[in-house]
């Protein structure tokens, strides 16, 4: 547990995500496979109150996303979200909305990297989840529609419409989200929206083995990768080389590079410590 | 009409440009085929002017950019325009290149898709103003060349060294703008410069079934996606996900997102309006 | 030499660098064969010194930077670099990071394009020297390691993490640096991370050839496309486009300009003077 742990008290149960802790890899599970774990306002506000949570706990050094049954997420519940929005005032819209770019942001700043393991259709806020992680291991069968235009939404929805272009360029992330139609993995893979893919039924497997490998290395390096992959997208070149300057400075007095330089000189595998 | 316009009065006739108008999707051609459909003065003048004229209108919804005869565009006229700026002065000179680059702001910043149908060149300012576009629509005849050092200029023209990076990444922006050589289609699909690939001889029907497609869908929802996809290249995360919470708020309320969810409840196709 | 030369003397010998002029082309050699022209501190210092120098002689219109022997460069020395800098104080290290940081603006702001021949391994601080620059021209047998994670250090080293997902994705540059693992040409050419793919062996010779003609090209166009696609990463649409705008209209008085009318109209090869 971080020391800087407030009044704050821990969560009990995750009633709308199934959460699973084994020696620093998380793994949080969307569950309502009846419903292609379509996304309800309790799934969203825990995704986005587990992970700093997580954070907080500080024995998680990688996370593994993905959903129970023949699909990763359907996105936004059609009847329990879109439905009730409708009867919702402007606070109360903007309060959604906040909510589920919340979870985007929680995704992008947690302190460890996040791998998602997309299988079948990964639809709507289902295909940002996926987006806002580091990694996408998906299967031949996976699926990405970022259907919001054929729902009268824009297709700029939980940052949709920063992270897209920046992950496969403006041309290709214009046509997927104007267009709102379903990208199969190859295509995926070929524009650069898929990390790794997988043999038929094989993205749990593999993003689990992935997050392990993450947990087990040099995890405190990992984490500031992805802190610095996250922030320097939007900061200029000159400020981006002192951030790497003065990160790399910290990280030579880290646990790990000196046991780097130990294991290399006595010709021995590292044992990380992930600090 | 929208009811926010002044005194200006309506373009009675285009005479840079062939203009059509057909139920919301507005057709723009370059119509000089003798000549590649060499800009003018004329023309780069005009179409900084069409498209907000156009917004203004309200009636557009998507919008056909494309050239009559063997090729899209081949860029500014050497002897019109070339030859002219050999003779202006230091603030004449200023006033050309802000014309030009106008046109791509236009682009960029009209609220309604546009869509290039590229067939043979599309060189130098032509390349420019079908990168500007939303879809590039291509037949495999199609070639890009930002020829511009070929003359003796600055590749980064029209906002080109802001766009191309970010379509098909920094090293073939690089490439591109540098040695100004052609791009074929096969290459520039490959590198993410096309958005739709189509038998030869197909670009100008494929991108006005595109644009008709947009134009009867939900158009303010493509409209708004254009507007996030534009704004968030110089947006942090944060306050992108901000705008995206903002935009869905508002769209929620709209008749499209109301819509969607009748028809859907009710198991019918949605009758999009556009607002 | 450039007028706006002040009292600094010009370095009569650069001792942990290889450095060839002919004729505006500039060759920058990596020359430690037998340690896979493992960077020293001389070496990096060389490098952040050289390139500005060379900037103020004028002379300079390409570069080309290659290493001697099997490999490109296997990044920084294990003994002379990781074991040194173990011993320094917090101010030391934050000079080392910063001077390798140097190395990277030094390489994006020089005014004349730089073109990496790649064949071997580029590994760690090597591949991002190759990633800053404006060419890569590899050979098949190339690969690409940013391995700082293997070290125990951010993949962020040297504005890896900010040029990386500008080059190639955030997905794939996420990758790339978390897990450290080595790029193949063929994958590297896929993903828009090589400039040239050439025969094997034929990286050096290419490179040179692709020097030699921009430096006997319109070299000052070159100049001002690399000086625009480096600012334009970090400024807005509408500012880019409004540097793009004086950037024509000063190029529009330039010598090139004025020979590639005079040429176009005589219909015979243009004499480019580079200014």
């Amino acid at each position: 547990m971080s020391p800087f742990t407030g009044s704050a008290s821990r969560t009990e149960q995750w009633r709308h995500l199934r959460v699973d802790l084994d020696a620093g890899v998380a793994t949080v599970t969307l569950d309502r496979p009846e419903k292609l774990n379509a996304l309800t306002f309790g799934a969203y506000a825990d995704l986005r109150d587990l992970l700093p949570e997580l954070a907080r706990d500080g024995s998680v050094r990688a996370l593994v996303l993905g959903g129970e049954g023949p699909g990763f997420c359907s996105g936004g519940d059609v009847d329990d979200i879109i439905g009730a929005t409708l009867a919702m005032d402007t606070g109360q819209l903007l309060d959604f909305n906040r909510m589920t770019g919340a979870t985007v942001r929680a995704l992008r700043e947690c302190p460890f990297p996040v791998v998602a393991a997309v299988h079948g259709i990964a639809a709507g806020a289902g295909a940002v989840l996926a987006l806002a992680a580091d990694f996408r291991v998906a299967d031949p069968g996976a699926r990405f529609a970022f259907l919001f235009t054929k729902v009268g939404l824009s297709g700029g929805d939980m940052g949709a419409a920063y992270l897209l272009p920046r992950v496969v360029g403006l041309g290709h992330a214009t046509r997927l989200l104007m267009l709102g139609e379903p990208v199969g993995a190859a295509e995926a893979e070929r524009i650069g929206l898929i990390s790794q893919l997988t043999a038929e039924g094989e993205a749990p497997a593999a993003a689990r083995a992935l997050a392990r490998r993450l947990a087990d290395g040099p995890a405190l390096a990992h984490a500031q990768t992805k802190a610095l992959l996250t922030a320097e997208l939007d900061m200029p070149l000159a400020a981006a080389v002192e951030l790497d300057a003065t990160t790399q400075a910290l990280l030579m007095n880290s646990a790990d590079y000196t046991e780097f330089h130990a294991a290399f000189t006595e010709k021995r595998t590292p044992k990380w410590q992930g600090r």
